[in-house]
């Protein structure tokens, strides 16, 4: 039996596994299971809990990443295929709430946390913390805007093509504001699972996100079809793509853009840094509802 | 915090609230909330395990069903969107696996285990037993069949038509032997979740099942697309029907029969019942692979 709890950021969910010692086999079968939503647990990616340097030690990590040290807690992410990805938007905000609050609060110097990513080392703030809920803040690093494209989505009756800004948050987005587009339109679109993109911008598929302009309380409403996935709830990364490109169809480049997913509301902060470039944080919720023991050797 | 478990019966899953006093709110919203696969813990369905008598006290049952007495165990069961289903033949055995191997190992006797449900009394066989896993053997009582019928599958490029027999099993099926189908012909139909049959034959729609003739081991292979769910992994009332229809196709009327669904298999055992009516046994594995607690307030 294994210890887990299970929460989600924005319904972005995930199992967590508290596992200092790095005893517990996340080969891929073994995630795949238990996320699978009928035989396992279920959940959009599992977060391991454990520090830099145990992790490297044990193997799961080759070497430590830039900037991250060795007693950090490092967020060993997997995708719930069972592959591994750099980094989640949403489950670093479930990480760190987790560690916060339960595992390590001492790990909170100045209501901040290190939190070790495959992607380098993220500063992540607490707004508000219980073992139940938390507001937390993160890092995205510098978005880089690639310019202008357009996407195809299938629909049930109709292709829906769209233009949009493409930008890179660690992996590819197409962001696409739809003039005039409301809440009610945004949602009443009957949008299908394959989208297509000119391969020469995004020669490893793309995220989707479709928009509403940015209203005067600078709010945009959004949906995602995330690549490989699907349409999701939510996606931490896209939403940063989203409020850069809301942001300069405004003919704005920096500002904080309320995001509303489907799954819920985040922030994104998006400020100058330097030498021209622009930084991201994206603040919300993480919500821990469970905790409990399942045994891995019978999915 | 309220304590749950979670399993499953060939993939068909389950959270299980052992819930004696009656004091855990299953209002539609809160089940709902918990079987939603993002927001919450995520299952088909909620199994309350309370007394017959106790659940008739606390006004979740108005009467005790036909049969059942009020200290018997009675399986309190919720569909995934918080409705109230009389009966699940794949949840009453992943409830009976409860009760015998944690929570009342005493009410056991001689293997049999009596379980109260809104369908009446099911008598049910433990055949074997651990705190994980169980194989559980459940009367289906009477299914009735209904003639001949023909359903329309809906695909992706084109619509299935299926000649069928009607069964009743509590639940109105049309079950589909296709001629000269294979396991690997089954698992390559594009199949779509929308189905069309005569309303006359099924004024409150169908649950359909396809699936290949009575191979000389008395095996088959089936796929089921449920009423107002789509196609799922495993559909106990479905495996019944599909037995009864290759039993049919065979010219018999009574045998053992082996059902593979994607979730895994089961065994329908069909016998006379008198009164030239025939009843249905079905056999199959339970697995409980996680035990926890759950704050329902935060879904």
């Amino acid at each position: 039996m294994v210890s887990f709890a299970k929460g989600h950021g924005t319904q972005n969910d995930f199992i967590i596994f508290p596992d200092d010692s790095v005893s517990v086999d996340l080969s891929e079968d073994v995630v795949a299971a238990v996320c699978d939503r009928q035989r396992g647990l279920g959940a959009d990616g599992v977060l391991r809990v454990a520090r830099a340097g145990e992790l490297v030690s044990a193997g799961v990590l080759k070497s430590i990443p830039d900037g991250v040290a060795p007693e950090d807690w490092f967020m060993d992410y997997r995708n719930g295929d069972g592959s591994i990805a750099e980094m989640c938007g949403n489950g670093v905000r479930v990480f760190a709430h987790y560690v916060a609050a339960i595992h390590s609060p001492e790990s909170v110097v100045d209501g901040q946390l290190r939190v070790g990513t495959r992607a380098g080392l993220r500063s992540v703030r607490i707004d508000s913390l219980s073992r139940e809920r938390a507001v937390v803040g993160v890092d995205m690093g510098l978005p880089q805007v690639l310019g202008l494209g357009t996407g195809f989505v299938e629909g049930r009756s109709a292709t829906w093509k769209f233009a949009g800004v493409g930008v890179d948050v660690g992996n590819p987005h197409l962001a696409c504001v739809m003039p005039a587009l409301d809440v009610d339109g945004l949602k009443s679109m009957q949008l299908g699972d394959n989208v297509s993109v000119s391969e020469e911008m995004f020669p490893a598929g793309v995220n989707l996100e479709i928009l509403t302009p940015l209203d005067s309380d600078d709010t945009i409403s959004m949906r995602v079809i995330e690549r490989g996935v699907g349409e999701t709830r939510s996606c931490g990364t896209g939403t940063v793509a989203a409020a850069i490109a809301a942001l300069t169809d405004a003919q704005r480049t920096t500002g904080s853009v309320r995001v509303l997913v489907p799954g819920g509301e985040v922030r994104v902060d998006v400020s100058e840094a330097g030498d021209g470039r622009f930084g991201a944080t994206l603040t919300g919720p993480s919500i821990i509802h469970t905790h409990g023991e399942i045994n891995l050797d019978l999915l």
